[in-house]
C-alpha cells in the first residue's frame, strides 16, 4: 500500500472551484500534498492548497505538463481535455476517473447512448449533430413541443438545459450538437452518490431529494434522505450501483434520476465527481463526500456512507439585480438556529445565480429539518455592497 | 455587524500548529482571510493559510508587527508575547482571548491564585520563586513525598508537569517558579470547553473523560460524553462556566478537572483555546470547538455544543524508538471501521510522544465506540521509515 499520508506524494486535481476547496479539507485532514490547475488566480482554492498552477483545463499542453508533475490525478469538473488524460495515462499515470469515462461522460449524446447499450432506464432521446437538425425534425413533425433540449456538450447546472416550448424558443437555442428528450413529468428529482475504489468496493450514499428553482434550473433544496417510498429509495440505488458498474467507475458517480408518475426511475444525467446534491455530507454523514473521493481515487477503505442526522442542503446563490462585491445579508441571523453551518466558497463577487456557497441544517428530525430550511433561504441573501 | 465572509476583513493567528490547521478549514469554511505567525516555516500551518508570516511568539517586536496587519487577533497556543498584546490592545486592536486573562493564564502560580480569589475549587498547593525554595520546603518537612510539581510557566502537554516520589526526583527538577500540589488520589480526570462570545452568550460542551498514557502523561483517549453520574456532570459544568464567568473569558477556554473519590470537582488547569480534549467535536458534535472558537472571537451566535453521536478520540504520537520520516503503519487498516476518522497534522518528522496526529471514533453507542477506540490504539502505530 502507498504511504500516502504526510509523505512525498503528490496528488493532482483538475480544477480549484467550491468542490476543489472543500476537497482541500479532507486533503489537509490526511495531510495529502495537493497541486491544483485552475486558469483562474483567484479560483476558490488558490490560496490554501500545497500548490497552485493556472492553466487552462480544455488545453491540452496545460493539462498534460501539470499531470506530469503529479503522481495521482484526479478531477473537480469533467470538462477537461481527455486527449492529454489519455497520453499521461498511456505514459502510466494513475487518473481517476478514468480519462474513457470521462470521455463518455463529457457527452450527454454518448451519456444516453451508453445507457441505452447498458439497458440502463432513461428517457427517450433523439440526437441531432447540428441545430438544424433539431429544426428539420420540428418542421417534419419528428420532434412537438414541449421537449428538453440539452447541449451534448458542457453542459453544467442550469446552462447546456432548456425546456423548448414555442417557436421562438426552437429558434433562440444555441448552435451545435445536442439531443432532445421528451418533456417527463416527474414526481421527483433523485440522486445517489455511489463511491467505488480500483479494488471495486463499492457503497452508496442514502437517496436525497432535489427541489429546482423554477427559473435558474439550480438546486435549491437537496434533502436527505428523501421522503420517498422504500422501495422506490431500494430501486434508485440499484440502478445507481447498475451505471456505476457499468462504467467499472472508480471514484465518486453522483447519479441524478427522475421518479416518475408511475414510479419508475429514469437517470436523468451523471457527474463523475463530488456533487451538488452531496453537500449535506458534511455534517450529516459519517463520511463526506469529499473525504470518500479521496479514498476512493487513493484505493482506501470506504467509509459509512450512512447518515448521523437527518441533513437538508440550501444553495447561496447571487440574487437577481445585484452585481459585485459580495455581502452575504443576516447570515448572523442563520447562524443563531441549532444545527445551520454556512459555508462560504471564497467568491468575492457575485452575480445573478452564481453558487456563492452553501447552508448545511442539520437535525434529528427531518421535518423540522425542512422547515429551518424553509426560513434559511428565505432570510440569508447574497446581494453586493 | 462586521461582514467577515469573503470580505477584505483580516483574522490573525498567533501559532501554526495543529490546532491552527484544524482552525483553518473552518476560516477556509467562512472564507474569512487568515494570516499566520509561527517560528517554523513547516509549521503545519504554512502552507495553506492566506498569509504566513515567520516570527518568534515570545519576541515582542515579532508579535507586535505582526499584530499591526491585521483587524482582530487570537492565539493557536498561549505562550506568546504578552508584553506586546497589552500594546497591541492599547492601541485600538481587538485581541480575543483578553492579554489580561492570558497573562493569568500563562503562569500556573497566577492561575492557582485567581482560582482562589475566586471562590473556585482547586488542589492546595504552595508557591515557590525558585527550585531551591522548594528544597528547603522539602528540608523542612513543609512538603513531603509525593507531591505534583508543575513550572509555573509555559507547561504544554505533559512538560512542564512532574510527580516528586523520591529525593531522586527532586533533585532532577529543572530551576525556576513552580508549585506543588498535594497528590489527589482522583476517580477521573475530566474536561469541559466553554465557549463564550463578546456579548457574553455562553456555551458549554459535554463533560468529556480523559484517559492518560501513565508515563508521557499524554491523553490517550477522550470519551464524549464522560461516563459518569448525571450530578457530577452539571458540578464540573457549573464550575467550567464559573471560570470563564470570573475571567469575563471571551473565546474557547478548555477547563480540565480532577473528579475526586469522594465525587468532588476540582479545577486543575485551562487552556484559554481549542484543546486536545474538544477534538472529538469534529465529528461528533453539531459545531466543532474550532467553529466555535472563531464564532465566539468574532462575537457570532454560539453554535449548538450537543453531539450527534458518541464520539472518542485517540492521539496519534510518536512510538518511543522511532526518529525520523514519519509513516502511519495501519492506518487503512483502522479506515476500514466504521466511524473512524483518522487526523494527520502535516508533521514530517516523528520522534517518540510527538502528537502527530489523532483519530475520531463515532458511534451511537458509546461502549461500541470504546471498543473501537481500543482497536484502532492497539492497531495504529506512529513509527518512521
Amino acid at each position: 500500500m502507498k504511504n500516502y499520508f504526510s509523505s512525498d506524494f503528490k496528488l493532482g486535481v483538475l480544477g480549484g472551484g467550491q468542490l476543489g476547496r472543500m476537497l482541500l479539507a479532507e486533503t489537509q485532514k490526511f495531510d495529502i500534498y495537493t497541486a491544483i490547475l485552475d486558469s483562474s488566480k483567484d479560483a476558490p482554492c488558490a490560496q490554501i492548497c500545497n500548490e497552485f498552477h493556472i492553466g487552462d483545463l480544455l488545453n491540452f499542453d496545460d493539462v498534460y505538463n501539470f499531470g506530469k508533475k503529479v503522481d495521482l490525478l484526479t478531477i473537480e469538473i469533467e470538462n477537461v481535455n481527455i486527449d492529454a488524460l489519455d497520453k499521461l495515462e498511456d505514459e502510466g499515470l494513475t487518473i481517476y476517473p478514468k480519462p474513457a469515462t470521462l470521455r463518455i461522460i463529457q457527452s450527454k449524446a454518448r451519456q444516453k447512448n451508453f445507457y441505452v447499450d447498458n439497458t440502463i432506464p432513461t428517457a427517450d432521446f433523439l440526437h441531432y449533430a447540428y441545430l438544424e437538425e433539431l429544426k428539420h425534425s420540428y418542421q417534419n413533425n419528428i420532434v412537438d413541443f414541449p421537449f428538453v433540449w440539452k447541449s451534448a456538450r458542457f453542459g453544467y447546472d442550469g446552462t447546456g438545459v432548456k425546456i423548448v416550448r414555442t417557436f421562438e424558443d426552437l429558434q433562440s437555442l444555441p448552435e451545435g450538437e445536442c439531443i432532445t428528450e421528451k418533456l417527463i413529468p416527474f414526481k421527483n428529482e433523485l440522486a445517489v452518490i455511489v463511491a467505488r475504489n480500483a479494488s471495486g468496493e463499492t457503497k452508496t450514499y442514502p437517496v436525497v431529494e432535489m427541489e429546482f428553482h423554477p427559473e435558474a434550473n439550480q438546486v435549491e433544496y437537496v434533502i436527505c434522505p428523501a421522503r420517498i417510498d422504500q422501495k422506490v429509495a431500494q430501486k434508485a440505488q440499484e440502478i445507481a450501483l447498475k451505471v456505476a458498474d457499468a462504467f467499472d467507475f472508480v471514484g465518486l458517480l453522483a447519479v441524478e434520476m427522475f421518479q416518475t408518475q408511475e414510479d419508475k426511475i429514469l437517470v436523468n444525467e451523471v457527474a463523475p465527481r463530488t456533487h451538488n446534491s452531496g453537500h449535506y455530507s458534511i455534517e450529516a454523514s459519517y463520511t463526506s463526500q469529499f473525504e470518500q473521493h479521496l479514498r476512493s481515487i487513493l484505493n482506501l477503505p470506504l467509509g459509512k456512507t450512512e447518515s448521523k442526522v437527518a441533513g437538508i442542503m440550501v444553495n447561496l446563490v447571487g440574487e437577481e439585480g445585484f452585481t459585485g462585491d459580495v455581502v452575504y445579508e443576516n447570515i448572523e441571523e442563520i447562524m443563531k438556529i441549532d444545527g445551520v453551518t454556512p459555508h462560504i466558497y471564497g467568491k468575492k463577487q457575485t452575480k445573478p445565480f452564481r453558487k456563492m456557497g452553501h447552508v448545511t441544517i442539520v437535525h434529528e428530525n427531518i421535518s423540522t429539518a425542512r422547515e429551518i430550511a424553509q426560513k434559511v433561504k428565505e432570510t440569508v441573501k447574497v446581494i453586493s455592497k
